[in-house]
């Protein structure tokens, strides 16, 4: 599938807001992916598909989970982090993208976990620092994304659990596992 | 052992400022068992050993970590949480401690653990909440504790997970085990 192809995909599945978000996200994962040596078209194409999942039904979703044979943990941690790991099942089975680096930093995009990827630490990022974003904090993440990806990784999943737990929202897994890992291995 | 017997073992392990918060915590469990009908007899057994270890070195206890078997995740989250764990495997070996409500209640009162037994759930709080504590938070914690166990520990987690989180300190499993739980089963 070529960017394209790709583009034209989410342009059917997101909101105008959203696919510009998605449009700065691509951007920014170029950026990060020139920054620190991984491969700019993987990313590109990550970025592009990273929210290809994000307007289906929740109910839709969780029966893909299930269907599909995904850990059925994630039926217990909020919504917000089923369009992850469905949507790399769905670019996998609607799109036929087969790359597991693409479908891994898709899957991974919302959540972190530990010992990322390089292609999955820039998604994560890209998603979370691309210039439409204003929120406490992004600034020194914006920041610490120019010297090192796991230590703007660290600071970004420092934030998302304060927030949650702020919020006494729970907090998925392994979330709380790329978190410990980066604080014990920047 | 009774509780003269085990004052005694304390009074021996412990510096005077840590033996007077043992004495507020062994009051403030009396209280929790009153309340939520426990066995107030070890609520006060368990509150009383529960900082037995308290001042061991790191070293002695990474050692006993080792020896006695004890999850070598242990040895990675710092030092704060060693003496839960290895003051519940000292009090067994020393003291001849064998009620596992007991030595649950110590290995577990600084981290917590999903779903507590009630023992634990009283001693991880008033270790908390005894009255010598004073930090952000805790009136809300000791006002809820008169009216749920388990929402008075949800709340304790959140503040110890923020906490930690917001000085990018490695949190231990079982805590964030214990905080999802506790979001999710109030």
């Amino acid at each position: 599938m070529n960017e394209a192809e790709a583009f034209a995909a989410v342009r059917k599945s997101l909101k105008q807001r959203r696919f510009e978000h998605t449009e700065r996200v691509t951007e920014e994962a170029e950026r990060l992916a020139e920054m620190y040596g991984a491969d700019v078209g993987k990313a590109r194409l990550a970025a592009i598909l990273h929210d290809y999942a994000k307007y289906r039904s929740p109910a839709e979703m969780r029966q893909t989970v299930t269907k599909a044979g995904l850990n059925r943990n994630l039926l217990y941690f909020g919504d917000e982090i089923l369009h992850s790991f469905v949507g790399a099942y769905y670019i996998m089975e609607e799109l036929g993208i087969e790359d597991e680096d693409i479908l891994s930093a898709v899957r991974y995009h919302t959540t972190g976990r530990a010992d990322m990827k390089k292609l999955e630490k820039i998604i994560f990022l890209a998603d979370y620092i691309e210039p439409g974003r204003s929120f406490p904090g992004i600034e020194e993440v914006r920041e610490t994304a120019k010297a090192s990806l796991d230590e703007a990784c660290l600071l970004s999943l420092k934030n998302t659990i304060g927030f949650l737990v702020k919020k006494k929202k729970p907090v998925y897994p392994d979330t709380f596992e790329a978190y410990n890992y980066y604080t014990m291995n920047k």
